[in-house]
């Protein structure tokens, strides 16, 4: 997207590296992004079988966000808000019939969006999107055309391209023997297939092995590398060493070679002298699939899956650490993925340019410390319907369906609901009644909120001809 | 308890205390138990909401158990088996009437039972108990007559001694603006009576005052340091600093009061050059009183509150820390807090005399970093009756009732139900047809468990004749 330079202004402001081992120099980003990893995944979120040590200690020297949200339910859209920090339905990647691209898709994300990769980009960073994409395989909607160098990955998700005689059903059977090449799913470097099937048993391990590799490379210069793990998304593959490792079963495995994965990350920042001038990041896309009962994930003590904009299906995991930058603590503050691109943009010294217009607030003065609180609200959507909305702590509910996220019909609540999510994180005390006041409030901040929405070409719907 | 000198045998081992700081001189103990704490209220365990540095801190320093359980989903009983080591059915302290004391009981504790109190004392330690009883507040069953050299606390459960005025249910309504006064319970020093109502707006500051004051005094000499808090059982009171200071509401706030009384021991061992040879462990009696709703707890991902013998009910947070002896971990095997008394016996170089029988094991080789698993099963009494059993990661449950433990009703299932608790910690998936076998492998086990419970006199429904 070459527009992108015309349009994003650059200013270095004053960057403060006090500490940093690259005297001067702006920092280095990696985001890891789990695919269909729950809230309740991971031991420092309150997992009791699976361990994440390394997740635990990224949480414990890092910041641990109690109250962070992604701006969809599934993959595609909540993928598209990350990168460009844009509400999916303002850019036509949230629609009402096809939810995710799939194989068959000829759309993906629009040229015009800017994601972090092209604004990061512009201020000379090295980018690698490094996993899962499913913003498009086709051009222009290939990582290489929205701002990064080098891809390496599965370009949608790992249960597409399915041998047909294996009926979906089957899936759901944890005790049915599936197979990586049952998933005729390419694996590509940069714009060319290197693998067809992809070998999924040691995917996570040559993720890994390839972000490694990136960072060895560009340790003199700042780079940003797009981590997005194809696991714990089903079909559910672990290496060999992982297999059969955890307390929790074929999921369990797969985190646990997840946080492994996390640890050799570190590592080698720790090798490279990297770890004071990078800012780790890892979340989720989405909440946890639950229908897959023990291949699925956990959303914890909150309610509803993926497929849900119930807390259980959009709150995810998020931790930021960066020893030497950012006080360690539990932040209990609202954040979504939607303010990574203005939040990076500034830990970057990047100032964006007016016409960059986002949903995404820049959280780095509360990443540093201060009382500030950029983000008060949070809607969420499902499909294009306002499911509900977050004011502060309160919750109002527009429509409701299946906790479970699956049949995936949504149906128009009669009368709203209203939830206290401080003291009911798992939503189980309706309190329309009691608080007619709060839920006006968010009422109004809605309708302010959906009279900026305007209707877009929908992106997901349109399909490869024949 | 005077026979107790007689059948404890006491030995010496060799001891090791390379780092120590009193060099070759026995480990202190602190015991901090809460009232009705869930799984689901610490930061560490996944809680949203309620911030816990402290209690996160030493977690991580230390370690953190995930399958840890009480011996009874209610108060007295799992007080009972903490100080004794011993199933509560085999005492008389679980009863089908009354399952706790009350102010107008006349019984307790079984004189003849060996508390952990009196084992250390056997061994030269210094005690005191800090907190709530409930284990009997007449003669002989008081916490001095029981091993504790000093006492100082609310002898039952604070929501006791209500004003007659203030029916039950009016304390479910959190907009009720309940008053410490309200509650007329004794503060009890030693065996006087020194405040009545008790002002339960300071308890946890004062208790936490009190064990400052005890570990101070007592810091040339080893000792054993039983504190249990009174909250955050209701009614819900916390001092004035911890007021409004939560995000989670009143019950928040007081959570957040007892981490700050937790930092104020650790704060205390420090200065004092104790941490290094003190193991601190702090869990709570039984689940969340869910029916209290926003003024109850959190079981986090598990099923069932008090009240119940489900996850929920009676696998509890369980720290210990001794970050000179013990490596940080998370270990998610099977402990108990029936095993408490055989393992700090161990730890302080006790040799438990044969007569002392105890459903208990000594866990210290796990918490040594061995990788012995010497509790693989767990017992779940509601009453006299036999509710569920663990074996290994399943459990198989004989009984149901009601989820958040009211009304109290259990119903005899006519199918047993089995859970793969490792996989499905919430308890989800009833697999009873998918492993027959383990179904029956565990009904043996349970058959030659309650082959050596002999009904005995209970002390529970004995009422003081007016």
């Amino acid at each position: 997207m070459k527009k992108t330079a015309f349009f994003i202004s650059i200013l270095f402001l004053t960057f403060n590296t006090i500490h940093s081992q690259k005297k001067n120099s702006k920092p280095n980003f990696i985001i890891i992004f789990t695919d269909d990893l729950g809230y309740g995944d991971l031991g420092t979120y309150g997992n009791p079988s699976i361990l994440t040590p390394n997740l635990d200690k990224l949480a414990s020297e890092g910041q641990k966000w109690t109250n962070f949200y992604v701006a969809a339910n599934v993959c595609t859209p909540s993928r598209a808000a990350l990168l460009t920090g844009r509400l999916p339905v303002r850019i036509g990647m949230e629609s009402d019939t096809r939810r995710v691209l799939f194989p068959n898709s000829a759309g993906g994300l629009p040229e015009s969006e800017t994601t972090i990769a092209e604004l990061l980009k512009s201020a000379s960073y090295q980018t690698a999107a490094i996993g899962k994409w499913h913003l498009g395989h086709l051009e222009p909607h290939t990582p290489l055309n929205n701002g990064f160098d080098y891809y390496y990955g599965i370009p949608y998700s790992n249960d597409m391209d399915r041998d047909e005689k294996i009926p979906y059903l089957k899936l759901l059977d944890p005790d049915y023997k599936i197979e990586s090449k049952d998933f005729n799913v390419p694996l590509i470097r940069n714009r060319e297939i290197i693998e067809r099937p992809a070998d999924q048993t040691t995917i996570t391990k040559r993720y890994t092995e390839e972000s490694v590799a990136f960072i060895k490379k560009n340790k003199d210069k700042p780079f940003f590398l797009y981590l997005a793990h194809s696991m714990p998304h089903i079909p559910l593959f672990s290496s060999k060493d992982f297999v059969g490792k955890s307390k929790g079963g074929k999921y369990g495995d797969v985190i646990e070679e997840l946080d492994w994965s996390v640890g050799q990350i570190i590592k080698t920042l720790k090798e490279q002298k990297l770890d004071e001038n990078t800012y780790v990041i890892f979340t989720s896309d989405n909440g946890p699939w639950k229908i897959f009962k023990e291949q699925g994930g956990s959303s914890g003590t909150l309610y509803g899956a993926k497929g849900t904009s119930y807390e259980g299906g959009t709150r995810v995991p998020f931790i930021i650490w960066s020893p030497k930058n950012l006080k360690p603590k539990v932040e209990t503050k609202i954040g979504s993925t939607l303010d990574l691109l203005p939040t990076l943009g500034s830990l970057a010294g990047i100032k964006l340019s007016e016409n960059l217009k986002t949903d995404g607030y820049d959280l780095s003065p509360v990443l540093k410390g201060q009382t500030s609180n950029p983000r008060n609200e949070m809607f969420f959507y499902h499909g294009t319907k306002l499911f509900a909305a977050r004011l502060g702590d309160y919750k109002l509910y527009y429509y409701k369906n299946d906790p479970s996220g699956y049949p995936e019909k949504l149906e128009k609540l009669e009368k709203l609901q209203l939830f206290n999510l401080a003291i009911d994180p798992s939503e189980t005390n309706n309190i329309i009644d009691k608080k007619p006041d709060v839920a006006a409030q968010i009422q109004e901040v809605v309708s302010k909120h959906l009279a900026t929405v305007v209707p877009v070409k929908n992106n997901l719907d349109d399909v490869v001809k024949k």
